[in-house]
């Protein structure tokens, strides 16, 4: 991205999980950065953090913050999102913004630059970035629903802790050792830090992951239904999940049942998605390959494997996929969005 | 079960973590036992065990162990059983196989109290005890079946790696310590001990249990598609199934999609379940309260939750099903197998 135009550049939530990875990735890939704007909450404010070798103070994410900017990555939880978003697009601002408060905004591109890059040009100031556990899976099912259809997704993940926070890692860790000491552990912050009832994750599987809604689902679950929907510019597929937390640091592991419309050859499944961009095929049973959230750690591409045809339905097929929550789940796609809009400019 | 024949019974495999927990069981349930016999490999014999205060020498089990032997539990491997169950069986022992060797023999019924106790009734020696993931998983069903018959049934498992052995566990715990203590792991055993590739299986999740056959899918995963059909007495039955380990001790939990031949009421099914024999419902989601695998250790009972209506498919319903995989997955389901041949006699 030489010779082309430097922007002005916020990240907001430069603290967090997220927003770490985000500056590395923005450093690493050499982004058109002429001024660089670390925001955060007054908590945080102060702390000094190092990009490209310069130290760049941290500060309070204001109304005011935006002045100057044109491109935002927002990483620091919904409310914010919500509060200064539409302020800073009003200014003129693209917000990139990983919250869930814009997803389902109708007026608000859900992009994967994989799925649908097109739709980031009818942004009004603001483009949303998926949740983790929706982004890896339509990135592996886009080639299918391109070349067969897809009439209906049927998936039960097992997501890793890094995806409730810093916190929740701490937590896991902690309970790891304790319950390896022998110990009996007291849960504080999952399944959800800001409801009562709390779970040991080290050693288990906690099939609850965000707030349970009316329906019975999690609202976790009901993003995988509806954000796929929207991705994949598909009402029609239809989508059911069940989301399960277990003791992994980063990497989410999806277990995913899909039904094409059209009859498929495995070989050619196969060639799809080595062929397709941002995937790696890592399908080999006789040598005892597949995708693992261990080796899919810091990495950015989306790991797909065990393919196989369901024996009685000959238009299902199983999948694994797995990828890192924090990088393609989360910072890896914001900054792939940005790297577009700067393209564009 | 006072005034009854009492049975001299052999226990194959008796130092085993699966013989371990028939012992408990057999002593705790007052098993009506004339005279115990505790067999196991070479390796193993000369140990000593206690059986209601009394010490019992472990004997190597060889075809002459099983004279005057009346009830024998099996669960030593399937090569031990393989070799000796026929030779027992022929001298007139009823013998309950917890191994692989006889359960798709069209000759031996493969039983799971709750779903097809009549079955035993057909026995020529050899009573087969289903794989733990399947046990689990038709006990729930059951219900079901029987009140709107069951089309197809997509599961993906998060299995405890005490299903592959007390080896499988002590790897786990060793490689969690090395991890918390930030050094690398020489993974050794999992996730099958006689394949050449191992996995890190502590902060992981492995989606290989068991060998990798010819159509791409795992025999524990072909065991689940083969058993259900065969305890539900219904071949017509589709199941697709991803078996998947994860770092837990004890205690399979299962998400398990159903579409069933008739309309159903979500309260019906509740209502099902909570009166099902071996099921214990835990649905309350308001009260975040589901099964865990943590709560199930050590308990015979399979927790079902997580019950809701899949929103697209009126007739799919997703469920979290979860039971130690040791307990109603091997050792209670042979207990109970035993107790119901005790009554008949």
């Amino acid at each position: 991205m030489s010779n082309q135009k430097l922007f002005n550049v916020a990240v907001v939530g430069a603290t967090g999980a997220v927003g770490e990875q985000i500056l590395k990735l923005l450093e690493k890939r050499d982004f058109p950065i002429n001024q660089l704007k670390l925001l955060s909450s007054a908590r945080s404010a102060g702390t000094k953090l190092t990009f490209k070798g310069q130290e760049v103070m941290v500060e309070e994410a204001t109304p005011d913050s935006f002045i100057g900017v044109e491109i935002a990555l927002f990483s620091a939880g919904g409310d914010v999102s919500k509060a200064l978003a539409p302020i800073a697009a009003e200014q003129g601002v693209i917000c990139i913004d990983n919250t869930n408060a814009f997803r389902m905004d109708p007026d608000t591109p859900l992009v994967v630059p994989e799925v649908n890059i097109d739709a980031i040009n009818e942004h009004k100031g603001i483009i949303a970035n998926p949740n983790c556990s929706t982004i890896q899976m339509v990135a592996a099912l886009k080639p299918l629903q391109d070349r067969y259809g897809i009439s209906r997704v049927i998936v039960s993940t097992y997501q890793a802790v890094s995806g409730a926070g810093a916190r929740a890692i701490d937590e896991m860790l902690r309970q790891s050792k304790e319950v390896l000491a022998g110990n009996e552990v007291e849960p504080q912050i999952l399944p959800v830090g800001s409801l009562p009832v709390k779970h040991q994750i080290a050693f288990n599987a906690i099939p609850q992951i965000d707030k349970f809604q009316d329906n019975g689902y999690t609202l976790e679950e009901m993003k995988m239904v509806r954000e796929t929907k929207k991705i994949m510019g598909d009402e029609s597929i239809e989508v059911t999940a069940t989301c399960v937390r277990i003791p992994v640091v980063y990497g989410h592991s999806e277990s995913v049942y899909v039904e094409l419309k059209n009859d498929y050859e495995l070989e050619d499944v196969k060639r799809l998605l080595q062929d397709a961009p941002g995937i790696t095929l890592v399908d080999d049973p006789a040598n005892q390959q597949y995708p693992l959230a261990t080796e899919a750690a810091g990495k950015p591409d989306v790991f797909v494997g065990r393919l196989r045809r369901d024996l009685g339905h000959s238009r299902g097929l199983n999948m694994w996929i797995v990828s890192d929550n924090l990088m393609k789940g989360a910072a890896w796609n914001a900054v792939q969005i940005a790297e577009f809009i700067a393209i564009e400019k």
